[in-house]
């Protein structure tokens, strides 16, 4: 069965795999002392043309929003999030869990605009009442969003001008980074991201490792006993080695961004694909993930022969679907979508 | 340079690699709802001969005791530990971050007593005041221990009929449980671990996994919406079928065991080169970690050439150091490691 | 000058203060099991005609908040409010504090609708990712709201309904209960409120003590052990007889009903006084809260002579006001309210 | 009947009733901005001998001891106590509810020792794995303790010398402080403990009021936005004059220490009166506190006559027993305790 249910199902890039068993019996010390980690540290520095970053490894997307965001805040301070934010929604409470509250702005299509921002944190510190509020202490975004779409330069520039008048760092969610930055809409690249944004993170899990996030810290800003924070979070790795060994090989020879492209390479494609058979999208997606309208028909008709995943009702007779590209999809995988698509018709 | 610094050194076992290429780009869901983890679960609850046990696999050792605490835990009870348990001193206030107190009873070269836990039982339902106090609510114990050592069958039933005598649970960090159950000195089974605890986890990142921890529950009480729980504490990973595809692999044909055993036997014949020199031991360890005591003149002799862990100094000139021996131990290392020590007294 | 900032400006009715002279060396035991708590239980249990009910008391509103909301909580729930609920703007993240997330309902002049709620809890029990996301776990609603608004007894019983189909309690943060229960506008009785909630409380601060609010379960659902929680929240006061004498007090010949009744009269007067004048409200407040907007040049002139709080900006030139009544109240302050009204336009 | 149960069995000291009544009427802003907290300040930062001090008033306290410790400790910290310390005993759990664990050093007879602070500072600065342990970020102290001893200048300066060697503060709980202060055994003054120590409380619950604690931040080191974190960790008092008033009154005219010195006086008698009757003593304490040790047919005979406190068992037939003298204790109850032990012999 062919499936675009998600950037997650396969394993890791066998590049990666190669590594791994070349480098297996090598002794290394734990905890991400080892080479390959100060190497793999070395070449995102690079990538992000940001030599006084600070990049920390850790295993998944919600670990690494919940340490980043608990030990950059005060006690007194929430995050700004967009209200379809993936910490907002689907990360069940870790930002509470570590007792801060998650702040929203409203969403256009996943993004946050910085005047909504700007608009909270006026009436914040205009409100004589703000002791018995929460402070705004950091914005949280992601890009692409969950709903694949992409801050522009000026809107992502736009926004760190509020955190830095408000004197707050900007994080930036990158868990489908590499998908971002390779997509033919943007206009933000690694280094932008790294000089605009006061820490973010570039996603492994959905861009062809088994798992791993980088966090990028770029302002000498990761905070103090880190190591100890991460530990006490449960979210220190005993082998550091996996990631270390997986962040360098994605970052040698450009292999995240070809894999990346990749993966929008195949998105275009089934886009157009659907496009062409006249199927309507919910929005414009430019990245991996392609949100597309189909008729409870054409669903049980796909069914048992493509998976992809349910978003959200737009009728009683009709469903928003994702179809998502990866690393991994095959070209003939989406000629095979098609050709199921126009089987649909006869 | 040797290395015996540790049992966390290298990678992962060939065959867990192999298995992990093999499968690469099969396309299978996330969150460890994919066949792999189904399957190592099935052949952990055969293994354990625990047909009711409800098996979940975690990352990290740190991550799973804050877990399985925190979740069998109610907000007013505590956890007692010896104290010189794990959770303890070096887990970096894990357990306290998700607010519960460790209460501790005295450590016996690691161990605790089921009289010293009874002790604090009975002293706490008797005393009137108890209210202002942290509830007694699970015993955790490490097996082996952070020590080497191990639970006798007849110590680990006594210390439970304690725990089921007030009705809290007992629970078992296998960290290094492979090590344990291949003692030469040990009388307890995986099935009776199974059997006498409540929960416990068999530890895969000391014993032959990349990363990986299999927390068994044993009498149908993993705690209500343990996914959300999980996910709660950052600690979901994306690409279960990392950790399904490794324990699948471990619980093949007794591949955990056998490479267990192959420490052990390294372990032995370590511990027997040192005893033939006329090394002293700090205690008597029966597993893969050895505590040895040097003087500082061996340390510095030995320095550069071989790499172990300082545990605790003995006095002014005299150290306990750790060797560990692991799955991944060869055989030519320990031989090289006694000519070391030969060349010493040269 | 004269203040209406308020409802908690002065101490406390003076027949409290009566008692606590009475009583003040009469030896009694620490942390409410004294007779006074005893007494103050009985009669508020009698008062709610409900038997059953289990009362405490604690010391302040948001302590009460927090305390109920995350005992009758699990880990992985949160908490369904409307977006004005105290408890999501105006507890600095207590209750995320204690690692719960605020759910939220949109808010019609204060209230929440049962049809949001249900819209809330289907949605949450029909989507497949749920294990992401936070369980509703409870709903969470002011009365009188903080905007001086009522539930009838059909919104409440409705909403209710939801709650209970969903097996989720119903929590009524009563602050200013008193004023409710004696506005000319409800149909609730507190015996209605006992019936209809799980858990609510019965606000002291605001209606004539120095301080205390009775949380009352009304279905035999206080949390095990809630003493010991009560205290781990550091809210365990050990001159319980302070809460205990104030509400025996207050609840004894009907003293809480008339001295609320009392600032529902003089809230209807400085209504009826501002309508008559000409002014327009923010809204139809049938309580003792009530919000009016005056022009900046209004708020300049009234400057100096009275206080009052304000609320929130109509336009560039006006904003919302808010004139508090209460218990202490003296119909000569609202006479000399209008007064200067008058001189205003003189 | 007779009761030394505790020092909290009355309400408060007439005066401070008398001026609740007197400031009854007066209309004041809420949440301590009002002239009584102003003026109860003023006179402790006097009676302290501290002008830079910050003075805060709480309302019981383990709030004060969780507040305090929660937030002048980083997440990374946890705080030393003795093993008998409250916070470690007789909290519930505040300390780690909040997320910080209690690091412990020996007791003697509820006193800890500077060398056994600097001794588990030392081990722990030393070790280099320090990254996975809690670090050490705070000593705490109660003055007397909670078995009524007191340090002197010398021991409590060298424990300070310890912190500020490690730089970390040290914090003194003083709910019984009046009591140590009027001591004859005594060498310390409260501008002493206010120039000692970094922070501490002076108790007023036990000490004449009917609940309240002043928390003295030395320093200029309260914690930035202490009232947002007060008010999150849902501790704010609306009516802070309550609290203002009493600590006001306390310190006008000496009475906190007038009355902290006839309770002293109280407890004297009653310690003169119990050895000239052949009484053992569990420990001599020169506090309001005193640990007797009855055998369990002196018990008997007194009981309904008298209440007291078991403190723990001496052997079979023998308990140590607390009798509590207070601000209130009238000296004909001790003359009747003592004709009731006389009766005993007869």
């Amino acid at each position: 069965m062919l499936s675009f249910a998600c950037d997650y199902l396969e394993g890791a890039h066998e590049k990666i795999l190669q590594r791994l068993i070349e480098t297996n019996y090598e002794k290394v010390p734990g905890y991400s002392a080892d080479k390959y980690c100060e190497s793999a540290n070395e070449r995102i520095k690079q990538a992000c043309e940001c030599p006084a970053a600070e990049v920390y490894f850790l295993v998944g997307g919600t670990q690494t929003n919940a340490i980043v965001i608990d030990t950059m805040l005060q006690r007194y301070e929430g995050v700004i999030a967009a209200t379809t934010g993936h910490v907002n929604v689907h990360e069940a409470g870790a930002i509470e869990h570590a007792g801060h509250k998650v702040l929203t702005v409203p969403s256009y299509q996943g993004k946050m605009k910085a005047a909504d921002v700007r608009s909270l944190l006026q009436g914040f510190w205009q409100d004589g009442s703000h002791e018995h509020m929460v402070y705004p202490g950091m914005v949280y975004l992601s890009h692409p969003t969950e709903y694949g779409t992409l801050y522009s330069k000026q809107e992502l520039t736009d926004i760190a001008e509020v955190c830095h008048e408000y004197q707050i760092p900007l994080y930036l969610d990158g868990a489908r980074l590499g998908y971002g930055l390779m997509s033919k809409s943007t206009d933000l690249t690694l280094a932008d991201i790294a000089r605009i944004c006061d820490v973010f993170y570039i996603g492994g899990t959905k861009v062809g490792a088994l798992c791993g996030e980088a966090a990028v810290f770029t302002k000498q800003n990761m905070p103090k006993h880190f190591n100890t924070l991460v530990k006490q979070h449960g979210a220190m790795l005993a082998k550091g080695r996996l990631l270390g060994i997986q962040f360098d090989t994605l970052f040698t020879d450009n292999l995240y961004f070809e894999i990346a492209a990749h993966a929008i390479r195949m998105a275009e494609k089934l886009k157009a694909g659907f496009k062409e058979r006249g199927y309507s999208f919910h929005l414009d997606s430019p990245t991996n993930q392609q949100f597309i309208i189909l008729s409870n028909e054409q669903i049980e008709k796909l069914s048992g022969k493509v998976t992809f995943e349910f978003w959200e009702p737009v009728d009683e007779t009709h469903q928003v679907v994702r179809f998502a590209t990866s690393w991994a999809t095959r070209e003939e995988d989406v000629d095979a979508l098609m050709a199921l698509l126009d089987e649909l018709v006869n």
